[in-house]
């Protein structure tokens, strides 16, 4: 699989429907529907407050070498219908072989909190484009922002203490492990001990040896030994093949002899039994041995609610290793991210609308929202073509309100009101000199990139700032407080009338 | 990322203690010390009794095109310890470069049904070379094993229903969805919605149209019609994009003009609300107007035990779409399998042996056996050169003995006992006239690949027939019964010997 996979376009990742859909747009002549999606998300994950946007520079990657390649369309042309017949005409393969996108693009940049309802993500363009981009950006953004929120929060719990991320070998495939460390790093990891991953995306790396290291000697003492012989300025020797606090010992016993040489014992690491226990009983004998500066790591099966509990008891660890848990979000191991239509332009293209503007309805411009009904509320889509501003005062963020951009603009000077989706009763109003920052911004442009996006190390410290932007309430891990996400007055209207309107139809 | 990742050599797919521990070897001159490893997992996934193997296809794959590129080597020769000075010699990178794998493998072909503590995989050859698989081992392993256990049980509970896997927009990233297809088809999927699956890896593909198709038409039965106009071999209308059951009617009224045309309505698509209540008044509208043979499709976050649960309820459903909670495991996102150093050759390159075997111990050949203990019995790993022998009768399976090749080698024809891991106390003899099979294969050859994988589909169809031989109470999803998994009697007393040497020492 691997290199077939690596060496191939990846136009075709997406589902199938989206093809036929794409099909159908294009038989029916309404590809070139100016269409509006927004991508976002319903509940933030883990139980908790908040999530962190992550995945938009594989996004832009993906829509940047978008296009189907003679393969991809001869592979297309041998799917055949329940009668045996092929799926789709010849003259469709030759209008994807030249399509190229031209929407438009606004996005929430990686490593900004963002909360329920909010499009991270808005396509605006041909609707057969938007469709085909569906799959493979739900993909993207729904791990990475699962996997930055996941090292986030394990952030908020280890404090200013080293958190490693080792997930590789329990990740969801080679891909899986390469972009949980890639997200785990921008949400707050310092390190991980995946070396491609280090190399592709320049994330430090960390690791010494393994148990294996200490069976294939002798007794644990030459094998300390001998690892510090040859790579004596990365030592962390791991103490539990055999007995963890005997191991110690024999740590620090190596470490006599490093810093005879002048070297250090950077640190031990326990990876199995009582953590709090043995880590504070290594301590001391650290400490006794004058091996103050020595840390001591912990892993195995870590996760937010482990270290919480770990430092409560008073366990002596100061660096974290973190793998199968933070890579495969084990508690939630999916965001539930959607990608649905909210705006619907007939029968203009994009290049005719800009210079037709005038004459439409002023506060539509000739779209017809759109949503999807659902017996919970929920599941109800919310139309327009949205855009998320965040108010803030001295302490940080207040409150986020989603607007719809054609009704809002050219009134931003005026105050405005949000009311919470799902409790219409429950009302915000925000004056005009209320400071504040809309959220999405534009990353294509008639699809080509107009947008680079930050380095990694930027992102990384994004999000810590962020988050100290952000009551404390709300990042608790316990009935976190719901940050106030509403939409706008006139939005909030549009969406009740067409809801009525659909449900008596 | 994706367009990097894809680009690259994957031998730093690893962790970097295998890098730091290589060297380590290489430095010691005890790279070429012949070790041997086996990879396994503790507990079967999901409180299952049984897993299916997976992903050797992808591991023969990778071992094929192993190789350290110059800009990895590049990378790894950037890489410094605490003291800012380089952790890695010059000449260890011309090691690196000239580096062949020479390592034998032995492996259990994939779609066999395997039980904790049995070696899926068995690596032997030179110590720095096992060491580097580790990682990329496990990852390939952990996850299309778990996908495939996963695929396998919807498989059970779905019996002759048709099962559709769309997991792609929730999967742990690109290669996350890519790999979960190939894997969910293994164990049981007739399909996918996944293009690229289907064009790599041969898998039927599946899909039709989404709730964005409805709403871009005026009304549900004109975008009925229109894409049954479109696609009139390939009907599947989903019909809860407004109310269900008017859906329905509208589908009826499309299937109609379809049978007009020489056409016929596959199916229609259930995709919220209370599915069994609604399969049920759909089947009956549908049967009413004539649509007896129309399938009906559901989908909505399905697992097992809701599907399970659905047709306890005498849902009409007769097509399952499963997609999050495949794709991801969603109750247990990884398989926990380990990669342990079972035995080690002191000082004696592969080649020397071969010729020196004679005046070694008869038994051992040399071999000294390793162990990790562990305060839990459980990761106390097994060493030796281990096969696992299934033995059978008429009704199928009836238990699998994990022995040391070492040590029964020319001893097949003697009766044999096995002894529970966990148990010393429950025993199982079993005489020489007794059908058998041993699992593990040669699958590479001092470095050389010499099995061919068979075709998917051939591989899909040995999980059913591999299913079909276990006991019904192995497969039951409560309290399933413990396939017997023992040590063969010579291997479960040198175990002991050695825990008990390693716990006075």
């Amino acid at each position: 699989m691997t290199n077939k996979l690596y060496d191939t376009s990846l136009s075709l990742l997406t589902d199938l429907y989206q093809v036929t859909m794409a099909y159908g747009y294009w038989k029916t002549k309404t590809s070139e529907k100016e269409a509006v999606f927004n991508l976002y998300f319903r509940k933030n994950p883990f139980g908790g407050g908040f999530t962190i946007a992550c995945g938009l520079a594989n996004v832009l990657g993906y829509i940047e070498n978008f296009g189907f390649s003679k393969k991809d369309l001869r592979y297309l042309s041998t799917l055949t219908g329940n009668d045996g017949k092929p799926m789709f005409e010849p003259e469709f393969m030759d209008y994807l072989a030249d399509l190229k996108l031209t929407c438009d693009v606004e996005a929430i940049p990686e490593g900004t909190v963002v909360f329920p309802n909010e499009p991270l993500i808005r396509v605006r363009g041909p609707i057969l484009q938007c469709q085909l981009l569906e799959t493979p950006l739900l993909n993207l953004v729904n791990f990475e922002s699962l996997i930055a929120t996941k090292a986030a929060r394990l952030r908020l719990v280890v404090e200013n203490d080293t958190l490693l991320e080792f997930g590789l070998r329990r990740a969801q495939g080679i891909d899986g492990g390469m972009t949980a460390s890639r997200a785990a790093y921008i949400g707050g990891c310092d390190a991980t001990s995946n070396v491609l991953a280090g190399k592709l995306y320049d994330i430090p790396v960390g690791g010494t040896h393994a148990h294996s290291w200490v069976m294939s000697f002798a007794d644990e003492q030459q094998a300390f030994d001998a690892y510090a012989e040859v790579l004596p300025n990365n030592v962390t020797l791991l103490v539990d093949t055999y007995d963890s606090l005997q191991g110690v010992r024999h740590a620090i016993e190596t470490g006599r002899k490093l810093v005879q040489r002048g070297y250090k014992l950077a640190a031990i690491r326990l990876d199995s039994g009582d953590l709090a226990y043995l880590s504070i009983e290594a301590r001391k004998l650290l400490d006794a041995a004058g091996f103050e500066d020595t840390g001591i790591v912990a892993s195995n099966d870590l996760d937010e609610t482990i270290i919480s509990s770990l430092r409560q008891q008073g366990a002596k660890i100061n660096i974290w290793g973190v793998g199968t848990k933070l890579v495969t979000a084990y508690d939630q191991p999916a965001l539930g991210g959607v990608y649905k239509l909210a705006a619907l332009r007939q029968e203009q293209s994009a290049e005719a609308v800009k210079t037709t503007e005038q004459v439409d309805a002023p506060r539509t411009n000739g779209w017809e929202y759109k949503m999807k009904l659902s017996e919970q509320a929920i599941k109800i889509s919310t139309p327009g073509i949205q855009q998320v501003r965040r108010f803030r005062d001295e302490q940080g963020f207040v409150a986020d309100m989603i607007y719809d951009t054609e009704s809002l603009e050219g009134s931003a000077s005026q105050a405005t009101t949000m009311i919470d989706p799902l409790d219409f009763t429950k009302r915000r109003r925000f004056e005009a000199d209320r400071p504040y920052e809309d959220l999405l911004v534009p990353v294509v442009k008639s699809g080509k990139r107009v947008y680079e996006s930050p380095d990694i190390h930027t992102v990384r410290k994004r999000v810590q700032i962020q988050l100290a932007n952000l009551h404390p309430g709300v990042k608790r891990f316990v009935n976190p407080h719901t940050y106030p996400v509403g939409l706008e007055k006139g939005l909030h209207e549009l969406k009740t009338k067409l809801i009525l309107k659909l449900r008596e139809g």
